[in-house]
């Protein structure tokens, strides 16, 4: 399964040492064609890591042959060596694999501020491309992993062709990309003028809207190539639903592996005048620590969801607001409704209904709760 | 010293049994006049607690008589009885002390979403009524705690006069208002007309500086009273820099108290293009999880400051970024500065200065680190 279940693919994740750990740290992912369409959606955080500079140019002609990828630093922050390194990767994976640099996408996960070990990187290059494999998928998906603990991997099989994908992230898993890389694959025949609108479509609804500690990272990549090796051309709206199902189990994944959570909270907005005023509304809530807080604890404190909600801008009224936690509507028309200790938050899984009663749009972000194990984790990440 | 070292002011602090540890929790703050002038700000959150529905109004005319403050219950969210309990206790206020209903500020601060015991809290009252005293302000700031380890009171003393205040608040501390009630009194002779403008000024760099958890309370109320029982009319400028001194000393105080900080964090924003781009630079950072937690853990990791600060609008050049942590240089022109590991972290006090280049504007903003205390006290505070 993973990005080799479409025809077409060959992947490899091979160890080059670039995790102290010894885990394995660089992937690859070939497309062999016959197409090489590639659509690709960025980290709108202002402060990009190089790769995502790079990689931004070289997908812009809608064209990718291959995505390489490295765990074990972000080449962010790094200034115009870091730039230099990326694209002295993406020339050594042009030469050894015959492709143009140019169509060579590049993603980094890992520490911030420092450089990559580039004879080390390029070292786990050749090795990935001698390992290149039509099985590799499962091996890539391992590759890419930072303090995730399990690998992300999603495929969704038509009738003739298939979608796949991998995707990597555990933490500064926010809105307008989760901090992560997503590599997925399809062999449908598709136009690609309209490969961009069916990633876009597909993202949207998913990876834009989870968010794990509403922290942007300066990497997140989420690329789509195509080979058309099925032969076999969708309608656009297949395609659509397939990319949006594989997208949506890997964000899913993403929320569940999340650094130190031990609850994973729908947060669903209905009764929204608007689906922004739904999307407002739900990140005000799933950004908020003293919730988060009460959820780890199992504490159904909806008071804190309704201070979240009031520092929106959507449109409500306070003395209507409604909201259910598990199924039990705690509070009725802003004010208390059943009593909170009815609401069963030992589950992993929770889930919020805010009702504004403003209209009749509604979105779920997705987030996670507060928990010792995140606090723990993220202090002692760099040291 | 607190809010009774001005002349003209009575206060007291008793135990009403609001609270099951036991501990104080209604307090009466009383201006004896002549002048009964009073200006206040309050949240800008949308979902507000029925005092601060009652006190709006109150002090709209810019007269107050006292101040009644109850911790055990925020009286938020509460509906049209909860704030039919606000009306109920600014009456038994009025008729005790022989004033008017309508100048009585009622605050109230603790769980969101449970209705008041009226019957303990208007006893309360009588007994405040009958402790008050002008050496009573130490005990009101007791009476007013709620996961505040200490009280916080603070007091300027110039030639005649003089400007006392004290504060609560230990979480939810956020801009456009910590979560928090402040009283402040002062014995100036001062301009009805100038009262709000002196207070605004004085909070606009005080209280809507810091950021302990980014989450904004329903009960946020600062209330300035005079009594111009000095008889003495100092120049506004003195007046606006002595309250000025009283909110800044107990803004550093409830930034030192935060729920289970282990540091404070000062992030001073230079360079920037406006005031509105520093702060907008500086909360983002405040709010940065990731950060937070690294600082808990000691690790300088500068990454994160500019992962947050390329999530803003301010203007600025990602390449032209500095930001020092403790003095220490780690990051100059967007790349890797001066070795992390040069960073002492141990002191309480972290100072991060980022330089955005873009122009001659600057803004402070105090915040804390994320603990695994912070996680413990809001995971367990409704149970």
């Amino acid at each position: 399964m993973s990005v080799t279940t479409p025809q077409g693919f060959r992947a490899a994740g091979v160890n080059a040492g670039l995790k102290a750990s010894g885990a394995p740290d660089v992937a690859l992912v070939v497309n062999d064609g016959p197409d090489h369409h590639a659509a690709a959606v960025f980290t709108s955080n202002r402060v990009e890591a190089a790769p995502v500079t790079w990689s931004r140019q070289a997908v812009k002609d809608g064209r990718a042959d291959a995505v390489v990828l490295n765990s074990g630093g972000a080449n962010a922050c790094t200034g115009a060596q870091g730039f230099a390194d990326t694209h002295a990767t993406a020339e050594h994976v042009a030469e050894v694999l015959g492709v143009s640099a140019g169509d060579v996408v590049v993603c980094s996960t890992g520490l911030i501020g420092e450089l990559l070990p580039m004879d080390k990187l390029l070292s786990g290059v050749d090795a990935a491309a001698a390992a290149l494999s039509q099985d590799g998928g499962a091996d890539a998906a391992v590759a890419i992993k930072t303090t995730d603990t399990v690998p992300k991997v999603a495929e969704v099989t038509r009738d003739g062709w298939s979608v796949g994908g991998m995707a990597k992230g555990a933490g500064m898993l926010a809105p307008a990309l989760a901090t992560m890389l997503v590599v997925l694959t399809t062999d449908a025949l598709v136009d690609p003028a309209q490969l961009d609108g069916v990633l876009r479509a597909a993202t949207a609804t998913t990876f834009d809207r989870i968010d794990s500690d509403g922290c942007q990272s300066t990497n997140d990549t989420v690329v789509l190539m195509a080979s058309g090796a099925s032969g076999v051309q969708p309608e656009l709206a297949d395609l659509v639903a397939a990319v949006t199902e594989v997208c949506a189990s890997l964000a899913r994944q993403l929320i569940g592996d999340a650094e130190g959570a031990s609850h994973d909270i729908a947060i669903e907005v209905v009764g929204a005048a608007s689906v922004p005023d739904a999307l407002e509304v739900g990140r005000a809530v799933a950004r908020n620590n003293l919730f988060k807080a009460a959820v780890f604890g199992n504490d159904p404190n909806w008071g804190r969801v309704l201070a979240a909600v009031g520092t929106t801008a959507a449109e409500f009224d306070p003395h209507q607001l409604d909201v259910a936690i598990n199924g039990v509507q705690v509070c009725r028309a802003g004010g208390v409704g059943e009593d909170r200790s009815l609401v069963d938050l030992a589950p992993r899984e929770v889930r919020v209904v805010i009702d504004l009663h403003a209209g009749r749009h509604t979105a779920t972000i997705w987030t996670n709760d507060l928990t010792h194990d995140y606090v723990h984790e993220n202090s002692a990440y760099s040291t």
